[in-house]
């Protein structure tokens, strides 16, 4: 709907229904039962179903009389190939309700299942334009339990599935409404086996998620759509997700270092896998912008950067791509909106900023954090140098889905100098 | 799911998709194609449709090429017969989608004909017990597209249909997942046309959902239910309502005043709409307890109060039933939990409070609110004196739904001594 300037006036938001708490993981078999299953396909990866969590869903699921099996070959960031293998699996089994136990990977995979295993045709033909061919899904798809066991993807609250096309170099994503998970069961129990930089990275990623949407174009900034079922998913910053993504940003300033330094803090597990949710359900709608845009071709260009407490095998971990250009990114937006660059700044640190403090703020606030959690700093630290700008910025420039909402006009040359500065 | 202590762990949250905005009503169409519909039913009182916001929603319904057709006979206060004729009128019309346009009386209303023309049995058969069969839904509701117009209900975020029941002399509800709308459309325009005494008291009613979800017995306070099944609906304070809660209260303190002595400031209206949607999503889970309680029976017992800017009938509107024995409530639930009791009240009223000031603050700053906007003072406003306390005693003991998360162990006397103070 159009104002009288022609700007948009409405926006839109939603969240698939959550149940959390310590020993919610025991209550996933009467989930199932009310979603009406005969068959679940519990997906998950090799660490997660090492860690035991995977077999306990199922073996809920079984106690509760439903037929359930485990697939764990999910691959630790999904590939256009390891999503064809899971779909083949499934395909196998006429599961009626999907169970995703694991980070944004597992759960990103167990979206694209249930949406090949509905529809004809592949991945590619749902990726956003201009990588893919865009269509929407057409087709009811089956209920999808979402236990998300990092307390970072979010991807439990979003409509979103991010894959890394192999044959492309790229990462690219499929969204719509009907991948959103039909339930989030969190129990932040499950992410007390985390080793400290899986914990630095994916609370990175939750500040990341809040931080976006929080300083995202806002709804209203935007020309409205001519028709509104053309009005995007991610619709900018708006009231009901800033009051998400403030309480989350809150919560990881106060709760991440405690948590990586000693991963049996239940009190800080349970807070972060709280602004998880929190940030989960903020960005969903508002949408993230530059960092995560610029994650896609950082961790898409990888050589054989190794990191810690990962899978030996050449990858940067997403919370890691995404911090890498965020002290860079915020200090070039600070001038859409300094207020929030300050509040957020504030909400990080507990400190307070004026407008004095400028654009430096945000940035020196996140570059402390990630000096306290030892998180790689810099595109350096990956292996990258001057000579892959080029290649990182061609990246980016095709998240065309981010792009949308970055808070000011954005440039080739901008992105060549965000990119710069955060060798 | 039971911890250590035996107490519950877990807690549960869900909310309908929203689109908020000015002229999101003019986008019903469009959503009425969304949700596959064919023909829409549109359920709306006289006197919204003497606004033409009701044909407005039709409109735009039959210009997106689905059929429409408006029901204008959904009362005041609904009651079960007010509903028989509502279904009646529906199940001639074999609609796909229910469009709710008007306030609670009407979305609630909207509930009911989902349920009763998509099962068999009365309406008595699905009321909570011990005044109804408590039975469940067993089949599937068609779609149901709210749209809240007075910044009050909170119902189109809600899974709780409330009714008068003649026969019993008590109002009741029915409260079921299935009955939550399918999308809730807010266009803060639309509550534009209330009048001064409808704003005043839409407004203490998002009010009390906020307050009594935040003072709520907190979820963890409970013991833990032997099937997650039997978990009800309202789960009692949780960190997920708190967020909404807070923001409500916040700016109801702020915009409330605004909109009574001014129904054009379309910022205090937008702001309260917002208020008001928060409110339904915390209160939608947390749950109200002892002022929605004591709202049904002094509802349900009127004789002939006649309510300024209301229908000329005997009826004491929701928002005055509940804001009726707020203060009393709010002095007794005090040493339940200070903290949050001397919160609430800052919100509300931008100053400072500290354990001092005591159980006073918030009954305090509650009549100063009320005050301000001209809400009647007391029971004996509406003819009640103490020789009907018994009987509304008798009335609050059968809210069960609500009994169960008061936040301190609740006797006849203590209810006796409420309604005392309140007269």
């Amino acid at each position: 709907m159009a104002s009288e300037t022609g700007n948009e006036s409405v926006f839109t938001w939603a969240a698939p229904p959550i149940k959390f708490g310590l020993g919610a993981l025991d209550e996933i078999g009467a989930e199932a039962v009310a979603q009406g299953a005969a068959r679940c396909l519990v997906l998950t990866d090799p660490r997660v179903r090492e860690t035991g969590t995977a077999d306990r869903v199922r073996d809920s699921i079984t106690a509760a009389g439903v037929k359930a099996e485990v697939y764990d070959g999910v691959a630790t960031e999904p590939t256009d190939e390891s999503i064809e293998a899971a779909v083949e699996f499934a395909q196998d089994r006429e599961s009626d309700c999907f169970v995703a136990v694991g980070g944004g990977s597992v759960i990103d995979t167990a979206k694209a299942v249930n949406l090949l295993t509905s529809h004809p045709g592949t991945l590619l033909d749902f990726v956003t334009p201009p990588i893919g061919g865009g269509k929407a899904p057409w087709l009811p798809l089956k209920p999808l339990i979402a236990v998300p066991t990092t307390a970072g993807t979010g991807s439990e609250s979003t409509t979103i599935c991010v894959v890394d096309l192999l044959r492309l170099h790229l990462k690219a994503g499929v969204s719509h409404p009907s991948l959103r998970p039909s339930l989030a069961v969190i129990d932040p129990l499950t992410t007390v086996t985390m080793p400290p930089a899986v914990t630095a990275a994916s609370g990175m990623d939750v500040l990341s998620h809040a931080l976006e949407s929080y300083t995202s174009v806002p709804f209203d900034a935007k020309p409205a759509p001519e028709d509104p079922r053309s009005r995007p998913a991610f619709c900018g910053s708006n009231p009901i997700s800033d009051v998400w993504c403030e309480m989350a940003l809150g919560l990881v300033g106060k709760y991440l270092r405690r948590a990586v330094l000693n991963g049996r803090d239940i009190e800080a597990r349970y807070q972060l896998a709280l602004a998880s949710t929190y940030a989960g359900t903020g960005f969903g709608n508002a949408g993230t912008h530059l960092p995560h845009a610029n994650a896609y071709p950082v961790a898409g260009a990888v050589r054989d950067y190794q990191a810690r407490d990962y899978p030996p095998m050449p990858m940067v971990p997403h919370g890691q791509a995404v911090s890498s250009t965020a002290a860079a990114v915020f200090r070039w937006t600070y001038p859409a909106d300094p207020g929030r660059h300050l509040r957020a700044a504030e909400l990080l640190s507990g400190r307070t900023f004026t407008t004095t403090d400028g654009r430096d703020a945000l940035p020196d606030v996140l570059a402390e954090l990630m000096r306290d959690i030892a998180m790689p700093a810099g595109l350096r630290s990956f292996g990258y140098t001057v000579d892959d700008i080029d290649q990182l910025v061609e990246g980016t420039l095709k998240q065309t889905r981010q792009l949308a909402v970055v808070p000011r006009p954005v440039t080739r040359d901008d992105l060549d100098e965000i990119f710069t500065a955060s060798l």
